[in-house]
């Protein structure tokens, strides 16, 4: 739907020969196809040509899609290009690199370089943790990407995945003033991409992993949580978990569930569903069942994806098997990370009573939401055009600004579970209601609370290298 | 010069126990040292405590340092930290990351990330030449050092080599507005640098190597020129051969001679001792003699180094053997980039009339030019405290703006040539004299007749992959 929103105005930059065809009939064409005319900019004129960018509005795509066929037949006319408002946003790309001080004259040039830069380089190297504070580690995030599974569109390679990482670095920038630099690899070989960024750390205070496909993702994060000082976050694991289990907190507490009596099922146990049933056993899920193309993952089978073995131990206590159908009877909570259409009303009434039903996969969930509105206790999406959004942009922003300020050289488990809380804790009791169980990427409370609590359970469990003082003077 | 002249302003952050210290008598200890309170900032207080920011300032160093050295003795008073200017300006690093349009709203949201961004994501999967339209590889250079050999400091790692890489990327952006970005590799294997640029290249316009020692930079360049289809320059050898060619060009209008008729003598056969060999042979010089410590480089000798090899090959073609001393008899020009105090005024005087002299060995010179400032046509430095400063800013600002520009696949020795030249024509033939040959940093004409003379060149030369529309209209 988005699309169409944005495809509504778009710009046509035209070589015209002023002899071949006159300003008067473009006009024409374009208002004889439904587009109204908004601006028209000349770019440069020669002797016997002009080139113009002229900015049409039509209530239609189609419409534009005629006016911009017409162009390309009309004589004296040449299409340099077409952009809308979207591809305009994304021309030279997204964000620029700003020096945080001018260098006016000498005496700038020579405290930001040579010579005087070399005494600020000798007290780094005389103590190396001074590169926290003298140069840019103290806040840039590297987000990495091989291009391998880039939001729906799968595997489309480094330079198409660029545009979803520049548009990575300036959420950070803006919900959490983290400077964060788009890195995209053109490697795919897990120990390439290990390599890769390890040797180009130094210069960052964590590492933001992004759409790298399963299962490399998970050797991929282990090895450099392992072999980095820094933390390294597979934001498409760890922050779909944190959103979700903050969903899921107040979910319950519109139904008026214990999350330890709750059973619970997740669909698609890929990258996210791992990371969510992971964060959903250390939150005290005692009865979690995965379920995957092979049914109910349990113990007592062989699976040939050594995660799923290994997942199948730690899950399904009471060894259900069969198919999705199968387990979800009596089931408090549905977790789909899976494909659209493979929920079906019968199975949400199946469930036991007031179901909490998170369908995330995207673009389509698992079901409608409306098709079931009716017979569930909650149900959320990872759309915006629902209710219920459970959207990362909730979480790493506010996470890493936690992680840098307190110099964290990892993110673990519980300062992921202080974040879902924090995020769960930003709607008030009052505001509580079934269609209102997580807050808006907007809500500016997000971010100051997750930092607080992140930073508190850093902290606690010794990560913190360093105590900002406001938690300094509290302790 | 510089050190002390950043030197007598210091900001000094005191944690003081209020019980224990009055305020009144810090400012007297301070007073009594000979300094100036300048201004007191209030960072934070409790019930019997307060964190404050004194900038001092002082004539003399040595009276700051006994003010810091008396508040670490006062009884109530804990030194947080001091900071000169110097340092202040690298407090968190000096660049940061700007979005170029806010995110406002849902709308601004899915427009710059998901869902509308993968429809930009999907132009460029379709035609990969879209990511210099679509995303920051356009205008974005990657600064790569491994911190080998960084500036005079020598090898101090990737950590300490980020504030001169911070640097110059405030450089590009300030004088040529580039985006650059600083990358430090905690690696100093060849293969491995190699490898780790090679994958990190997708979404860079180019790559500007940094501070890398001599000889693996020559391997790396060479290889990632090879394998890469984005311009990658080793600025220590190519920006300063630039810069000391157009200064050459200028220095020999001066005395009036004939680049193809002088005899030049470079001393030390380092990586930029290399370049700028090389730069002069391309530029028409056919005596040309090499000299390092094994005294002058000649093809009848055998050197452990295959680079000297190589370069006997190509130089000294009277077989010139002997030191120093004895080679330069005669000569019209010295290019020093080796050692403070090698050249002596006996060597000067004993060189051709008029001789023109590049002593370039930071931060001392091959000998003072005031030593021999009455017997020389004329005479360079690489500092700035001298007239005649060759400055690799004067080259790469402009250059990288103009290989961008026309998305040049590489930078050949006819745009070095050609950058040379845009410099040396800055200084016009009235302004030229032995005491100007080598334009400011900050002369706004450098940057622009080095984008036009080198994107012309890239352009005849077929390395050009985009003719901006000025220099199409003009063919």
């Amino acid at each position: 739907m988005k699309n169409t929103m944005a495809g509504k105005s778009i710009i046509l930059r035209l070589e015209l020969l002023t002899e071949q065809i006159h300003f008067g009939q473009l006009i024409t064409v374009i208002t004889e196809n439904g587009g109204d005319v908004i601006a028209i900019d000349v770019i440069q004129t020669g002797a016997n040509w002009t080139v113009r960018d002229i900015t049409v509005s039509a209530s239609e795509q189609s419409q534009l899609d005629s006016i911009v066929a017409r162009m390309k037949d009309l004589a004296g006319v040449r299409l340099v290009h077409v952009s809308d408002r979207t591809f305009l946003l994304h021309l030279g790309g997204k964000i620029e690199m700003k020096p945080k001080s001018p260098i006016q004259n000498r005496d700038d040039l020579s405290r930001v370089y040579t010579p005087d830069v070399a005494r600020v380089c000798m007290a780094i190297h005389e103590d190396e943790t001074n590169a926290y504070k003298l140069t840019i580690k103290r806040n840039t995030v590297a987000v990495v990407s091989d291009g391998s599974a880039v939001l729906g569109l799968g595997n489309i390679g480094p330079y198409a995945a660029m545009p979803v990482m520049e548009g990575k670095a300036m959420l950070f920038k803006q919900f959490a003033d983290v400077d964060a630099f788009p890195i995209c690899l053109s490697t795919q070989s897990t120990e390439e991409i290990i390599a890769t960024i390890k040797h180009l750390a130094p210069g960052f205070g964590g590492i933001n992993l992004e759409d790298i496909s399963s299962p490399r993702c998970f050797e991929i994060e282990e090895r450099l949580r392992n072999e980095l000082d820094i933390p390294v976050f597979h934001d498409d694991q760890h922050g779909t978990a944190v959103v979700l289990y903050a969903g899921l907190i107040n979910a319950l507490k519109v139904v008026g569930k214990q999350i330890n009596e709750a059973k619970v099922v997740v669909c698609g146990i890929g990258a996210a569903g791992m990371a969510c049933s992971n964060i959903l056993l250390a939150a005290g899920v005692k009865e979690l069942i995965g379920v995957d193309r092979e049914g109910a993952l349990v113990r007592t089978k062989e699976y040939a994806n050594p995660h799923w073995t290994e997942y199948a131990e730690r899950t399904n206590p009471n060894l259900r098997s069969g198919n999705l159908h199968d387990v979800i009877e009596g089931a408090d909570v549905f977790i789909g990370l899976s494909a659209g259409g493979l929920l079906k009303r019968g199975d949400v009434e199946r469930m036991a009573a007031k179901p909490v039903v998170f369908v995330m996969a995207n673009p389509t969930p698992e079901i409608h939401p409306d098709e079931i509105e009716d017979i569930v206790g909650v149900v959320a999406t990872g759309r915006s055009d629902f209710p219920n959004q459970i959207n990362n942009v909730l979480c790493f922003p506010g996470i890493f600004r936690a992680a840098l300020d307190c110099q964290a050289s990892t993110i673990n488990e519980e300062m992921k579970l202080a974040a879902s809380a924090a995020i769960a804790s930003v709607v008030t009791q009052q505001e509580l209601n079934k269609l209102y169980i997580i807050p808006s990427v907007f809500n500016q409370e997000v971010v100051r609370r997750i930092r607080e609590a992140v930073i508190r359970a850093a902290i606690q469990t010794g990560t913190a290298r360093r105590i900002p003082r406001e938690f300094r003077q509290a302790e």
